[in-house]
């Protein structure tokens, strides 16, 4: 059994993370931190009466596990991941401490000075598409931000083949208002948001810069990423529409085929490749629903190409806690204690959900 | 491994026992029918290159399965069932084919002559909190009614102890849109219901009678149900608000002592008993919430008692499809196969969902 | 031209207040004070660029107004409202502060002592379907809860005619979360509440006592109001379902003529009697919907008679902040302002909404 | 008073028109057809008892009119125009039919023969922010699709002071389910939709052809729209997101005054310009609301500029039948008939939606 702690389970995504592990057939849980202890109980309702315990963080230690997972206020695992894995627990941090390989940009970017350089170089970024093999062997994951993993899943095979303009990529990511976290806010009072759609960080998103250098590591070549948010208003899931402009000749069926192949061995990636048919009248059905993959690991990617004008339009839909968070998490850690990457992450998505 | 066929498979009810037994360690779906055939993969988008096949109901035979659920228009399980259980199969229904004792009664209530009175003898109606031991030895199990499932589970304890006036029960279910089933009708179109809440079958519901049926069967007197149903705008999930006249003295510490008793071996069922507090300004939090529950096959029930005015109000929220349909019937085929009746079934709820 | 102040416009209802009579055809709005001051046009996006202007409240008086509508915390329209009396206008408090008769009441169910009870005996309680002659002679005006003027409006009928058991009604009152102003809380963070129902105030609700004080002025004996409330994720409206006992014989369409007569000079209150038919696919149609009245001063009431179990229950729907609130203290203005008590207020209900 | 007909008021755009023409000051709505007739009440329910009547179409005339607005299914405005027209009255499309100037385009874009391409010639485009002088004159208005009023509005002051690169522009056009219609579909079902975000018409979308060819008039060169459309679940209202590369060096105060220049003389356009401040907690707030202008006349459009990257995104908002439909059709119809064009129009949006 992997023994693992996480440490800040009473926000969305660690409480998330929570829930995979408890369930995860080959994971022990050694500690789940809340600052509230116990009390967090009488609002994780989900976990009520089901014999789980919350620690308080000054109570716990790295010796007890093999892997550590932070979902923690930005600085905060730099600042204990040293700790962590002296006392022998690798660490999965859920936050953006270690995603950058530049620490002038993290700097920049996150507008304060890096607590722990020297941690974030050890680091691998937690796209297990492309990192497999680093994963394996590192003992720090980077966990992408959920509307990266979105975003670098949908644009990778293009990149890969250079098959679009990478100056000109336009990303529009819309996200569940779990995206926003367990932190009040007067435009996600329920009243506000149930009938609105709420662009945020609509230029220079920090998570711009992980989406950037991940896809640059792929073409070696600039890459620009004109990614803009929105909260929807659903709970959780994110829907990424990437718009690219092709420099070749390409077809939906030719790049289908691509993005079949691209992930072929990418158990957790699925292509719709639903025909389009214009005399359909279910012409919703050939592009991904997040409805359908929300609660799990699955990443949905599907596509479409205006010949007449020239675009591709690229969807891919994930749940932000899910393979856009802790689940992903679950499974970098699935990789580096030799499971299968599978343990645990199997499950369907809610049909409804 | 427990070898099981679900027989219509296309809808909610069907779609989430597929989803459950697809999950389960200790079963085989040998089939699953769709009239649509492999067709039905476009809509099921959860199941979407995950190996799932869906055959044509004329293609099945009981011969196969241990198990068959029916999740099937009134009258066709009373149709079919003898078929499938002379093949060597047990049911499970999730309609409402089986689940009243009294012919005349059924025929009335569903306004149309029983297809099969026979069979309907031999079924055991499915809240397996009241009937464990005759569900474990019977061959033909009535999946009870999702609301009935929710109402039952919140007053069998009352009607026990003979705490309450049963002439005078009022029950307010609040339903997800869901519980309509797969079906498009004007009013459950989402530009009309996303802001709407939708009281239908407001006196005289079919529930009513099995929930009746089941109640006076615990307590040997006439028990009346005053159930009204709405529509609420989320897609899954119950509530069910009791409303009881106590015949005696109660006050909510004596009732939260009597549930947690009454349901001490029900693992299924968790007792809500957070303190409530006027001064406190969590004043949601003493009661059960519906979307801790969603997804699962878990019960909440909650509480609290008007002393001033002489009444007891209980709320419990459950799945409709879950804990009040296809969960429970999975519940039940483990007690049926000599299964632990846990298996399977343990999966947390989502938070946030 | 009318004068009105409006003491506190940051909240939902204030802001009602103020959209409803800029729009009012007789009505000039003097000022509407806000703490924020004109910072408050960033967030009352939907005033925005349209000449509004917000005060301070230290510097308002009530000289300059006919009328003045009071939306602040229980107790300060008390504390102020003789102030603006003195200076010449009348008031309209959609708190609390004047709706109870009984000094000791309120002062135990407010949990407070009251800041000026001489202040409350002047006050005519707002709903003007029972109280129109008094309304129109009098300075203070306390406006009823939105939950009362729900289940009064669709009980006041059958209360009047002696039809039912007063000891034993069951109201339980669905409502938007906009009913919960404007203020921040867990519960009602929009990844919560998105796929939620949350019971609150489940028994002693504060507006069982206006509610039970406002009947028992029909009928002159003790009504016992079994009041429970609900948030459900819609922002706006309330439907509240009335479960009654009929202590003689009726059906439903006898109670829809009673209906029809007791309001048939209620302009406001709209009947719904579209038959019930078993039949009919749409058997969502013949009761009322609260999408239809959100935006209105329009209350819509609908019932049915279960003459099997022996019970009523009454369906009313009505916009929390605009019959429920903000629109009848305008109704209320107009009646003490000798205007039309339709003028400002004909706005028909949106489809959909 | 302008005597208008609605043709096809059984619909949302045509209730839409209904609605705002009934509270028209200076309208006598003279008939409003249903194929459903008198029985149309039971769904249009925010019309109860208001005294609306439903008129069969074969029953209506022209020669009662000055203005006829068309809610029709494509080709029935184009087919029925010129009998209207005869009959004296001037005709307003909600639909499709006179929108292109092309007949050829139309032909391909609608998949069939144009009815009546001499009465196409004679409409108008009715964005009165760039034709009102030609509005005034006409007696045909094609009245633009929801999204090109939205994605019109939004890129005119850029296409016409030149400067973006016209061949690279998307849209992303995210659209409350009131845009889909009232006819049933199985993506819609409440169940489906309520937590889902459906992308359609993802590439080459007809509204595109409407938005090319309004903006190529503004500057007389290529224009390429590249628009996807999505259903998001909200009701009504549309966000539009304009992403644009820009050719020479802008700001987004340069592009604030721009717009408000631009703009000047347009009363439902609202610019807006609360500055963007990364320190402040509401970063939501210098953007666009969608829920500020649903059930108004109003469109709401805000920026910003990625000076890093070299993106512009122009945000624009407005209600799908409302500026985006029947509202701005009404403004259409005052200018034609010499009103004032906010007569009727001056409604304030709800707080909170």
């Amino acid at each position: 059994m992997v023994k693992v702690g996480i440490y800040g389970a009473t926000g969305y995504m660690g409480a998330e993370a929570l829930r995979i592990l408890l369930q995860h057939p080959q994971v022990e849980v050694v500690w789940a931190t809340s600052r509230d202890g116990e009390e967090a109980l009488n609002y994780h309702k989900n976990f009520y009466k089901r014999g789980i315990q919350f620690t308080k963080p000054e109570e716990v230690s790295g010796k007890d596990c093999d892997v550590v997972f932070f979902s923690t206020p930005t600085g905060l695992a730099a600042e204990m991941g040293s700790k962590f894995l002296h006392e022998g627990s690798r660490i999965i941090d859920f936050g953006a401490d270690f995603r950058l390989k530049d620490q002038a940009t993290w700097e920049e970017v996150y507008g304060r000075k890096h607590p722990n350089w020297e941690l974030a170089k050890q680091a691998v970024y937690g796209i297990n598409e492309l990192h497999k093999e680093a994963i394996v062997n590192t003992k720090v994951v980077a966990n992408p931000g959920c509307f990266s993993s979105s975003a670098i899943l949908a644009l990778a095979p293009l990149i890969k083949e250079n098959l679009i303009d990478c100056d000109k990529i336009i990303v529009d990511g819309m996200s569940g208002t779990a995206g926003a976290g367990v932190d009040l806010d007067f435009a996600l009072h329920h009243p506000q948001m149930h009938n609105n759609i709420l662009p945020y960080n609509v230029v220079n998103h920090r998570h711009s810069y992980e989406i950037e250098q991940e896809l640059m590591g792929i073409c070696n070549e600039k890459v620009n990423i004109n990614f803009t948010s929105y909260y929807v208003p659903i709970s959780r899931g994110i829907l990424s529409a990437c718009h690219c402009f092709p420099v070749e000749h390409v077809t939906r069926q030719s790049l289908l085929e691509l993005y079949n192949e691209f992930y072929k061995d990418s158990y957790f990636i699925k292509v719709i490749d639903i025909p389009e048919n214009k005399d359909c009248a279910w012409n919703y059905m050939p592009y991904p629903w997040v409805s359908s993959v929300v609660s799990t690991n699955f990443c949905h990617i599907g596509l479409s190409v205006d010949e007449k004008r020239n675009r591709i339009v690229v969807f891919s839909v994930l749940d932000s806690i899910g393979k856009g968070g802790a689940q992903v998490g679950v499974q970098n850690m699935n990789l580096i204690m030799g499971l299968d990457e599978r343990e645990g992450l199997e499950n369907y998505g809610l049909y409804p959900y």
